[in-house]
């Protein structure tokens, strides 16, 4: 399915398909982390860790900085403004849809009341 | 990776993590369509669309409607619903942790200025 896409947008969805990297993204939200800290609240391995990071990475949505003694990560929104705009693109179409059959609904709705009660002023 | 997570929000991030799909959501997007008009753009087969229609539908990104002759597939939103809302409230959180970066370093910027040349009035 999803393991061959490699388009941007497709490594960011995969990315956020995850509730562990979700949870990471989350902590990342409010400020900076170390791996060791990141993997503080998670009941998995270092390693394990390592390769979410590595996804999260992949996708542009973390950076990873060479600190003096370790490396922090970093949060970083521009491939959520890709994500998002995509979907409000689909809602805004799905919306315009939805618009559409209301009015002709309303005009349709108008039109049998001039038929049902016809008044010429 | 993602291939354990079957939470909510990894099944919608999942099943946009392909440009096929994405692509079908967009067809979806302009009004229903069948099985076999979704396929016709796509180089694949159609088993291959169909599975693709499955993954959609898990996440609730489609509704298969069975009609007299054939199955037509429909777009829900409620799913990109709370994508945004997730990806807004990331943004978000991030945005306000930059915005007070800005003001600490206007304060700094501030105090800096009156002690470079200060006025008593």
């Amino acid at each position: 399915m999803a393991a061959g896409a490699t388009d941007e947008l497709s490594l960011v969805f995969h990315a956020l398909a995850d509730p562990t990297r979700r949870a990471i993204l989350s902590r990342l939200s409010s400020g900076e982390a170390t791996a060791g800290e990141l993997a503080e609240p998670f009941a998995i391995s270092r390693p394990a860790v390592s390769q979410h990071l590595s996804v999260l990475e992949s996708a542009g949505l973390i950076d990873r900085n060479a600190r003096a003694q370790w490396r922090t990560c970093t949060i970083r929104t521009e491939p959520l403004d890709e994500v998002s705009a995509w979907i409000d693109e689909h809602r805004a179409l799905w919306t315009e849809r939805f618009e559409l059959l209301d009015e002709r609904l309303r005009d349709l709705k108008q039109k049998q009341q001039e038929q049902d009660n016809p008044q010429n002023d």
